[in-house]
């Protein structure tokens, strides 16, 4: 028990090399939201780049969208947010912490494998472990609100977006029109979004200012289940060949009162974070949205959203599939996969434990690392030209400090596929070695070649 | 006066072709945000991306971060925002609209080519046209606040940034640690922004929601003079080389009292936008920060935010040169600096008008565009085939339908660099006929040669 879980050791590294920081940490720090570091967001940009060129660029029938965080409120009327986007909060009655009730029970559950008896009797107080002394729930909203012009007035109450499916709808005849597409066709998004949670926690995994990556796709009405399941297959085969093992997720059939209000189906991928208590988390979510959002636009904003088939001489409102990404959480579930310790030769003859990030080299924060074995003034210049040169095409690091060894460590931990050492022999034979992280094997590659072989290396 | 001005063609053009549409439209839209559609995402990616590349990846000085957007309050009173990011408000006791009073002497100085006599009494309501009826000037703060937790107490109350750079400055001493870098070196940062304008408009110039390019380059405080003067020029280059024309940028030097309160010197890079009024508009600025941000937060949280120069064995707060790029004002500006109208040949042998945007390749939001000459069994499914096959590196479209030629004007009015034909020859030579946007130029090029032919053209 008193080893660090493989959680704790990747929150510590991700933490440790920049990879996330705490957000205001010189002012005591908060949980609402983190910063991403150096790595971090390379290795989210990366995650969005992956994401935006399979989902939208690299697809004739989808499109993407930038929509606004803050919308009318009329868009958060009509889509339901106001009324019933809300949350039950209980408190501590001896602590005064306040919680969620839902992950209260939920937490009870995973621990007990059975449901609570006589409400929250049993239950206790997770911050001062006095039993069943809870407020009733009160319904609390998640939506955070802010101002725009010159009073605090109801007349200047805004919204920030709590997902960025709505900035989808509201546009749906905007991007019908100037894309000319027809459905089944959809529109992607990537974007940040904004909830007021109860309890952020678990590091990057539940904060109140977080980036989501969305699809809706819009297909005739008796289309939709075909469509629905076919995403569920193209979501999963996303992360799958990005590196995540099938068996650290699974696919949970959301039952219908557990479902948000506006779907008629929802299958939630968890992944196998290994929080305490419960070690699965919610992934990402595809629901099918029926036609609830476009009628509910349409009929609060008196402008038809809808789709006239000229071969059938029909109209009607598309059928929503959605499949909504978390990112921040993505980037979560692709650390806690890649994280291994293994062993490595040192120079003794023996072996040292290491620790690496088997990231897949498309999303890896650092594509290669460049590094003189010595400072000295022939290899350096030559080392830091080839990085220079290299750097045109990919993040690059240049490290000349320390043992070689301990620069490899150094690389492999942040997932670097590719270390070039520059040698003394790189003078004469104009070569460099490349060691590749997962097998540590090294070739030798001349310098002519070494751009074209990382471009095929890299390609993933 | 019955012509439209370039601006208004440019507008327009982005609205009719999908650029940017108005955020909440259906609800009577807002002027506090805009949604950029299909074209303006990726054009407005293209534009990250190159900046990306080129100030943060590209540069050995440079790392990146992705800070929150909402950051603790104590961040936004230690750098002044709270106390001092004020405007100051008027109002038309006529109308009662409501104004900024700088910018309506800005107006009419730019105007009358003076300053107004008698404080407000010359100027006249821009809504009504009532002379000199203002109220006294209020200040009015331009923070936009929200509240995190359950209630809307004090405690809870928190700013969204109204610039990313205080994100950087408060994680300076995480960045240094992790990426090792010493003085000169910079962290660059893209991220949206809100500020709580109380007269947003031309178009997506001025928002209450908007999107930032910053970096903050921290220099030993002697060498802070040189590295403003570098980054200007770097800035201004930049501009340069993805396509504004010099005449349609030019430099202003900030004079003490109007720039900020932390800066010692600013340069702006002022475009030539063409609004009414005053046809020039604030792009960018480089500002000298000195100490005064790593200062404040030493300050305020107790950290000291400073650098142990090992070389000299001296302990120095570093000064900082700050370039800070408006995204969509760059946007706006690569718009309007590519728009063109020309003639081009027509079918009957003479020529038509045509709208074209002159966009970089490295900017245009569709790479190419596939147009099988007609809707054929055998050109169709080959000209599918090329635009799948495209779509794997570039946003390609494929358009089928119409004339040929009213295809192009179609893909020129939105910047596509090369038009690739595929005709019945094609059948039997296995070439398409890519034609240039610019030059109107074709040439038959092979198929199996068409990928390199554009790999190479679109790296500009």
């Amino acid at each position: 028990m008193a080893d660090a879980s493989p959680l704790d050791s990747v929150i510590s590294l991700a933490k440790r090399r920049g990879f996330v920081f705490q957000a205001g940490e010189i002012y005591g720090g908060s949980r609402s939201a983190w910063d991403y570091g150096p790595l971090g967001v390379e290795l989210k940009e990366n995650i969005k780049r992956e994401w935006w060129q399979t989902f939208v660029r690299g697809r004739e029938d989808m499109v993407g969208l930038d929509s606004s965080v803050i919308l009318p409120k009329q868009v958060w009327e009509a889509s339901g947010h106001v009324a019933t986007f809300t949350d039950p909060l209980v408190e501590c009655t001896s602590c005064h912490h306040r919680f969620r009730q839902d992950h209260l029970i939920e937490a009870f559950e995973a621990k007990k494998g059975r449901e609570p008896k006589d409400g929250m009797s049993e239950i206790a107080c997770p911050n001062c472990g006095t039993r069943g002394q809870f407020t009733e729930p009160q319904l609390f909203s998640g939506l955070m609100k802010t101002f725009l012009g010159p009073v605090d007035s109801e007349a200047g109450l805004n919204y920030l977006r709590p997902e960025t499916a709505q900035g989808i709808f509201v546009n749906f005849n905007n991007v019908l029109t100037v894309s000319r597409k027809k459905p089944p066709f959809g529109i992607g998004q990537i974007g940040k979004a904004f909830r007021n949670e109860i309890t952020p926690g678990n590091f990057i995994f539940r904060t109140r200012e977080f980036e989501q990556m969305e699809i809706e796709y819009f297909t005739a009405p008796d289309e939709a289940d075909t469509y629905f399941k076919e995403w569920v297959e193209t979501c999963w085969n996303w992360f799958i060949d990005l590196g995540i093992k099938p068996e650290n997720m699974r696919r949970f059939d959301v039952p219908e009162d557990e479902r948000a209000h506006y779907s008629a189906g929802t299958i939630d991928f968890e992944y196998r974070f290994g929080f305490q208590g419960s070690e699965w988390g919610e992934l990402m979510g595809v629901a099918n949205r029926t036609d609830f959002d476009l009628g509910a636009h349409s009929k609060a904003s008196g402008t038809e959203l809808s789709y006239f088939d000229q071969a059938t001489g029909e109209r009607y409102t598309p059928h929503v599939i959605e499949p909504s990404f978390g990112l921040t959480r993505s980037m979560m579930a692709f650390l806690v996969d890649a994280f291994y310790e293994d062993e490595a030769p040192n120079a003794k003859g023996g072996v040292d434990k290491r620790t690496v990030l088997r990231l897949d080299p498309r999303l890896a924060p650092v594509k290669a690392a460049v590094l003189p074995l010595s400072r000295n003034e022939q290899l350096s210049p030559l080392a830091k030209d080839l990085a220079a040169d290299l750097r045109k095409s990919w993040n690059i690091d240049f490290d000349d400090a320390g043992a070689i060894g301990r620069r490899y460590r150094r690389q492999d931990e942040i997932g670097t596929p590719f270390c070039i050492t520059v040698d003394f022999d790189t003078l004469d034979d104009k070569a460099v070695t490349v060691r590749e992280r997962d097998t540590m094997q090294q070739e030798r590659v001349s310098l002519d070649r070494i751009r074209g072989y990382l471009a095929e290396k890299l390609i993933g």
